[in-house]
């Protein structure tokens, strides 16, 4: 039996990581749940799997959420609570699959107390990738990718050598957006930007797919998980998303991941590597898909992902202020506050407010990331 | 310093085997050439790798060319001329690039002599795959495939475990007559099949490639090969030849290997496996292509990759006789004396009248295959 934690069940990988555990009840027990503000479902989850600590928001909910649960199960709440389900059960994996860079503490301590991580928050290695994988090396803990194209460029990496790679490519749908012209994007609606192509997932990432942040926060996380110089490091729009990523080595042989669209497979994965098991997903057919696209990324189309690899290229503190004022952006637009092309204004007004710092630890990574917040709250929206 | 030797060096794989290694002097030397009736050819590759032996079809050309090159190169000829430079030499990679079941004989010899092996004859697995690899298990010998669709399986299977693949697939250009229906292919002639799309090689596999022969001998292989049920071996029509293979595994995630078109990527790995080395090869640019297409494989269009699985199931000494019958189908087709759809009639009648046996030993498949190639001989032409 393995025994896991998720830092963030309630979600989309959350509860696509359970739908995945819930297939193979005879390996898997589940030993701590964390679940933000959504009561109902974490207590059903709590009912169903009996977790013996979870995690919720605030001091409220949690008083709410034990009026429903088993009375052996023990709840917490708050930052100190997702710690706690990160690094005080006794699982020996934990599923980072909160979202933003509140995942960051808690992944920290789950890596400290030696715990394998599945890592779906991509913005632990993006605000401290060096603090992370350096600790991750120290611990002998592995960071196990879920996103789908890190767990691609995982799995092309099986029986190869990290120093024959000569480029990776991470394939990107285009995003809701894919066929608006720059002009087309001033007046588009939080609605529409909410419409993903291909993949089923929460709002902040899908607002982050139509910018390209999303991908360019994978470029960074690319970075520290696969020890990779950003020239290494490619986007390629394929708008299928059947070709996950992949990865070009030395004699300019290729070895790409492919599947059809479907989270369970990387989560699996992670779940059981270095082992696979029969998914609940559907079988690729390309016979039936008939034919697969490519374009070439356009830098200009997608301002945020050149700001991505700038930040990654001037390294330091300059990624944590990138993820965060993008956070705050994507937050103001989901509000109406902000139109969507501010999101990137907001981005870059506050990278150029920001003087990096070479090796910033982990306070100074938090407080860099809170005056970033504040700084892209206080960007006044275009008229 | 690796040391080579060449079957068939003067062929399209071996010419192009012979192009990768000049490319690494310093890492690979050649200890004989094997090279059927190209003395001009021959003689030019042994004055540039200086093996210490060589050989060529007869005694007559084995003169010939005894004066062309230095007095050191000892020449042989004929069937125990390659068995020679397949197992007479200091060499400990043996490359097997010559065309059609006189390959068999000298691979086993360097099988037996402890070599390992490039394998680029198709028909020794075909042929006699169960003696084969048992024998290639016994002395510790890894059979490193040479041909771009085995040894992209072989590439997406680094670090994973046979006993999770769920199915691979096959790849396959759709040869020369990939869009002309069965009706226009009554009359094609032979400078029309030698046309094939994406490919440059030699003639007998180009016609095999339009019959889908060449398609149905690799099925064979990759089932000795991978050791696959033919239930786990799938074909699927992919004009462009990008993705060489795939293997889809039990979580339904699929390991693609891709590249531009070029045999030396292939053979290189072969040469250099585990390692990866630069190659002359260019780079693969998926946004300059722009999109792949597939297509189902259709088995009443191909009859001969039907009759391929067939024999492949049937199993014993089939392959055998489906392999001789087409050779000799093939050699007439070239020479005029029968039709393009007359290749399948030929292995057809052949293989119905012929009585497998189980297990058939060495002598048992010379002899079946010798008389699948009268047999061949004596099918007359469809008027």
């Amino acid at each position: 039996m393995k025994k896991i934690s998720i830092l963030g069940s309630t979600g989309s990988i959350g509860t696509q990581t359970l739908d995945v555990i819930s297939h193979y009840p005879e390996q898997y027990t589940v030993e701590g749940l964390s679940g933000g503000h959504n009561i109902k479902l974490l207590a059903e989850q709590i009912r169903q799997f009996r977790p013996r600590k979870a995690s919720v928001a605030t001091k409220e909910l949690a008083e709410q959420l034990s009026l429903e649960i088993p009375s052996d199960v023990k709840v917490y709440y708050g930052e100190e609570g997702l710690i706690e389900i990160a690094a005080g059960t006794d699982a020996e994996f934990v599923v980072t699959a909160v979202v933003g860079s509140q995942g960051l503490a808690p992944t920290i301590a789950a890596i400290e107390a030696g715990k394998q991580i599945g890592l779906a928050n991509k913005e632990t290695l993006v605000s401290a990738g060096h603090l992370v994988t350096g600790l991750a090396n120290r611990r002998g803990v592995r960071l196990l990718p879920i996103d789908s194209e890190h767990s691609a460029i995982f799995q092309c990496l099986q029986g190869e050598r990290q120093e024959q790679i000569h480029t990776i490519t991470l394939t990107a749908s285009g995003g809701s957006f894919r066929d608006r012209t720059r002009d087309e994007l001033k007046h588009v609606t939080v609605e529409d930007a909410l419409k993903h192509p291909n993949w089923a997932m929460g709002a902040k990432i899908t607002i982050d797919s139509a910018t390209m942040v999303n991908k360019g926060l994978e470029v960074i996380e690319a970075h520290w998980l696969f020890d990779l110089s950003y020239d290494q490091i490619e986007v390629l729009i394929h708008p299928e998303s059947i070709i996950h990523s992949f990865v070009e080595f030395k004699d300019y042989s290729v070895i790409a991941q492919m599947g059809l669209p479907d989270m369970r497979v990387p989560i699996q994965y992670a779940l059981t590597y270095p082992n696979r098991m029969k998914t609940p997903a559907g079988r690729l057919r390309l016979k039936d898909i008939g034919r697969l696209h490519f374009r070439e990324m356009d830098f200009s189309r997608y301002p945020c992902l050149r700001m991505a690899f700038e930040s990654g290229r001037i390294g330091g503190s300059m990624p944590t202020v990138y993820n965060a004022a993008n956070e705050v952006a994507v937050e103001r637009f989901l509000k109406g506050e902000i139109s969507f092309l501010d999101i990137e204004r907001v981005i870059e007004q506050v990278m150029a407010e920001h003087e990096p710092v070479a090796f910033p630890d982990l306070p100074a990574i938090f407080e860099i990331d809170k005056w970033a917040r504040l700084a892209a709250r206080n960007v006044m929206p275009q008229l």
